[in-house]
């Protein structure tokens, strides 16, 4: 039979990354700097398997029934709790929601805000399976440049000026995928305003926040949140299980109900055992010392990447250093394609994922790339970024001769 | 601030089983039988921890790690065998994908085949959630009347050829969510013929077809699909456990490549842990051992249902005696409105779903009602029922004063 497929899921595209994950795992001589996955040391597999006989002891029975679709009601209260402790966030109007992972709040908010057409902006590059979720609803995604200090203000008011639909900003402002960067504290205030000026709902997005290892913390746009306007999407795929799929959404009690219609008909419900898992290590495990320990490793990974690269990599490639986070964003000379040299790396055994996977057009060439440094071993780095900077001159060298 | 919405959402209100169950939540003198719960005996508890503890003895890291999105491998395979085994399903061109139980197979399908306002077809009354979970991608939901022997033939081909972008036939043949019918063989056989003839994809739902405790199997639709016109959506929580959420599609590959995507954007993957927790009990326990356990427990429940009913309920009120799955449908004479009864069993301590809650047109009167016969207890189910037959009486009584 010859199917015909909806046009909203015609848009979206298999991932790039998907496809470089692929042929990664069919050589395991390639060393991978390509993956968004947490190091297998930040999970905290004694403690949950500690969790897991103490539910499998005293409430096997709930946790293994149906539930109800809002989320095991005391992970909600604890997570409220820690939003309130870590990041000042929680006004009177807001309300918890658990979902299937972060990635289920990127295409439940556009479920229920966006008629199809409506737009939703983003920051360019950003996060691929959020530009996919808001494709696959039919919104028309429109990505707006970073500066030094986040998305380019002026630029977003054009835009918000321009358009006369658009439902959401969709933004990573704490070490942000790919780009590893980090929004300044004037300009979310500034992003907030300017949102609040046109009745545009932020979608902020956060898995990467508590994952700082320098520098000062700057408060999430949702801290500032006294208009009911910023969707907060969380997760704890970057700190305690990625497996486990238990992300949140914080955002006014309004949206929330229109959530839970959403997920009704999407799930029903979150995995209830890996809930209540999640609610017992808060509730009674040293979180902020896991935590820690977490950022003392991708501190010490991302160093040491920096230091190969400043040996090995040729002067014209320039990066910044992230503060947190799982990526290192490097951009080649101007008019380079990182695409070839992400082709050419492969036959070096090293893989990474060119940055036209994230941007919001991904069919024009890109000059940077992405670089993870929470998965590769110590070792891995060392080896695997010194044969990128070969990579780099061979591919330099063969542009320089066209 | 005032949130606009999108229409798709709009459409979806919340279902009021939800409504119903709360509450019943909130006074626990409430005998239920509204609730669409397995068996709390139904859940292999010793089971899954001895497989939780094998987990976490030899691969914890995977299971709580990142993973693919078409689901863990060996999983995908046990169930291609088991499907083969029990059902005679699976052709060369089908594929299978681990959804996050079986709700997620509903609300993917129609997102990859209909777009805005094109027909979705389904039995009515049918599962409340599949009808959200089509609203919410903006299908044109039609319901089509059963007989004795399922769907109505000539109704259904009367609406194939009046509507002119009919994209999908949702269906659940077996021991059907709420009236608890089973589509006789000749009918399912006329049934794909008919959708052959008109292109019409059959979504094919079947959380419950294990779970015959009398008279003969009668194979899925799926078994019969030569074509690759049919979507079958498969799930562990009535055999398993619910709350974990693992449910499966198996498809032509076509389609479940598509389904990848739209998963991919959905949830990334489904709960690992628990995949390997189903994957480990097919291949290592008695499944069938397992369900036999499961029907013989559901067979005496309704049993016992029925011969309460019959000397409590009056001869005015009709029922079929179902040959499995978990619900019983009654009938209250023409003209009655079982919305109303329900109000009334209500204060009767009695709660059940009226059948209103389950037509694609929910605003009309509705003469049936569903109840449910695995939650219960025996002692609920003597109890209950014969309190329900009081209400009845009442009811009837008032109704004839009128």
């Amino acid at each position: 039979m010859q199917y015909t497929f909806a046009e909203r899921i015609k848009n979206v595209k298999p991932s790039a990354i998907r496809e470089i994950l692929k042929a990664v795992a069919q050589n395991p001589e390639i060393i991978s700097f390509a993956t968004g996955s947490p190091s297998t040391e930040s999970i905290p597999v004694d403690e949950i398997h500690e969790i897991s006989e103490h539910i499998f002891r005293t409430m096997a029975i709930p946790s293994l029934q149906y539930s109800i679709t809002e989320g095991y009601p005391p992970l909600r209260d604890k997570i409220k709790e820690r939003l309130k402790d870590v990041f000042n966030i929680g006004q009177d109007f807001d309300e918890v929601i658990i979902t299937t992972g972060g990635q289920q709040g990127l295409e439940m908010t556009p479920k229920i805000f966006c008629n199809p057409g409506d737009t939703v902006l983003m920051e360019n590059p950003t996060f691929v399976s959020g530009i996919n979720a808001f494709k696959s609803l039919e919104a028309n995604v429109v990505g707006i440049e970073m500066d030094n200090e986040g998305i380019d203000l002026e630029k977003l008011e054009n835009t918000l000026k321009t358009h006369s639909n658009v439902k959401l900003l969709y933004l990573i402002p704490t070490f942000q995928n790919p780009s590893g960067s980090t929004m300044s504290y004037s300009r979310r205030k500034n992003v907030y305003s300017l949102c609040h000026k046109y009745n545009v709902i932020i979608l902020e997005d956060n898995p990467y926040g508590e994952l700082r290892f320098r520098g000062e913390n700057i408060p999430p746009i949702k801290a500032i949140d006294t208009e009911g306007i910023v969707i907060y999407n969380g997760s704890f795929s970057k700190i305690l299980s990625a497996g486990m799929r238990i992300g949140f959404i914080c955002a006014p009690s309004q949206i929330i109900q229109r959530l839970v219609i959403a997920k009704q008909v999407a799930d029903c419900h979150t995995n209830v055992f890996f809930q209540i898992v999640t609610e017992q290590f808060l509730s009674h495990y040293d979180v902020d010392a896991h935590v820690e320990k977490i950022r003392n490793i991708y501190r010490e990974r991302c160093d040491l990447m920096l230091k190969v690269m400043n040996t090995s990599f040729d002067k014209s490639v320039s990066y910044k250093r992230p503060d947190g986070g799982l990526f290192l964003w490097c951009t080649l000379p101007q008019e380079a394609d990182s695409m070839q040299l992400a082709k050419l790396a492969v036959t070096h055994n090293v893989a990474f994922v060119p940055g036209c996977c994230f941007m919001v057009d991904d069919t024009k060439p890109c000059a940077s790339f992405r670089l993870n440094y929470s998965t590769p071993s110590r070792e891995d780095i060392t080896c695997g970024i010194s044969q990128l900077g070969q990579a780099i001159d061979e591919y330099l060298k063969k542009e320089n001769r066209r």
